[in-house]
């Protein structure tokens, strides 16, 4: 066990405070005419004023709560530190976020020696907050709040597959990948970004699958999904936590076979 | 003019009425387990019973206040009227819906002989209802109310796309109109249904295009994208109201655009 369950939920509260706070300081953005900007050129990777003042936000929090805490995120260099580190995405989907739609979140973990340990996905638009660790994972909606379990799914056929943009498998050289699994699959659904793993944990979907996620993209969300009972690892089966291609399922059983599948076609 | 706008406000009142009645129906099926019918044999369409429930409601509604009006709805016989039809799609993007997901809302469209005069969607997880008629177009937000009004963007180049799945233009021969749509413009994003074009009204987003649409799936968004300035038709330029293969775009110029763009590389 990482950490004593006081310390543990000393840093959930901390970390809901501060995806909360975040993500109100995103909605005065959102729906507004913002500037966006282009990182690098020919690509089209925006970074919103909002994403920066979130960001900024969080750190403040966390260097005066936690000095010695470490802090990672998209927007700015990393603070360097000892046994924690923070994982901070302010907009994880800023793509959907600058189109006005629905599916993106603030997220927030906290990790010990780059494995996350807690998990905030934080939606301040519909205010609903997913929260996971090794107490569970549980969903704040308004006044309610519930624990999440992901459902079963034993195999593929049965399952209902969620995934970003076909894409983001093409930048991969993985295309065949999303055509095979779509094919066994039930039900495939796309544009949901992180979104998606809260749908999982809620027992609503039992696959995501996507690919060149970044660390902050995903360390959040890992013990939401492990903490409702579903499994997350990467393509080849490693750990999560350094991002790259990933897995997540409700269901040890189907993630095995979905990773089978995968590695039988994809090296 | 189609009718006077006394006339139009109190069908405008109707429709709103009975989007909310009916969305708040669906709520309680939203998220809880539900049982996932298949229309006909090998495709999966999903038909649930919030589809059926809320669709019911909305057309005892109409016999009730309106005895003389058509209906015409996804889940049940259409009832034929003289001048006007209520066309209904009680839960456009069941697929989102049975994922958990929240671009999906209820459509409630009035038809003059076959074309739309007033248009409604509401979601009702967010408590989101966007409405259009030649009086213009409107949100509501809980007590928010405000005119919706579609962006400028004269070119491909600067546009934001929206579209539900590539999957769409498969069926119809058009992969490589989606690929040549996502090569001209400046962003694309999955996974939208009626929402998207909600976006577009409300200045989010510049095109919308889409493949294989039912009159009901299209009907209520037409007025909500004419009201705020959009434009909306099919690839060939034709009327939208029949359903087909759609583009909804902001500026009038844009639309000339894409439609000069699909016509040249898809017969």
């Amino acid at each position: 066990m990482a950490t004593d369950s006081a310390e543990l939920r000393q840093y959930l509260d901390f970390a809901c405070r501060v995806a909360r706070q975040a993500g109100l300081k995103t909605l005065e953005y959102f729906r507004q005419p913002i500037k966006v900007d282009r990182k690098g050129s020919g690509v089209f990777d925006p970074v919103t004023e909002a994403d920066q003042t979130a960001e900024q936000l969080i750190r403040d929090e966390i260097t005066r709560h936690w000095p010695s805490h470490g802090i990672r995120g998209e927007e700015f260099e990393d603070v360097v530190g000892e046994r924690w580190t923070w994982v901070i995405d302010p907009i994880d989907g800023t793509r959907a976020f600058i189109s006005g739609m629905l599916h993106w979140g603030v997220l927030v973990a906290l990790c010990e020696h780059e494995k996350a340990t807690l998990g905030v996905m934080y939606q301040p638009f519909t205010d609903e907050l997913f929260m996971g660790s090794e107490l569970g994972a549980i969903y704040h909606h308004g006044d309610l709040e519930r624990r999440m379990e992901s459902r079963t799914c034993p195999s593929l056929p049965e399952a209902t597959l969620l995934t970003t943009s076909p894409r983001l498998f093409e930048k991969v050289g993985a295309t065949h990948v999303l055509q095979a699994l779509e094919s066994r699959v039930q039900l495939t659904r796309f544009g949901g970004d992180c979104y998606q793993y809260a749908m999982l944990a809620m027992g609503m979907a039992d696959l995501v699958v996507e690919t060149t996620l970044k660390p902050w993209d995903i360390q959040a969300l890992i013990p939401v999904v492990a903490g409702a009972g579903g499994s997350i690892t990467t393509w080849d089966g490693s750990d999560a936590n350094e991002g790259g291609n990933i897995v997540a399922s409700c269901d040890e059983r189907l993630h095995v076979q979905t990773l089978e599948m995968i590695q039988s076609i994809y090296t």
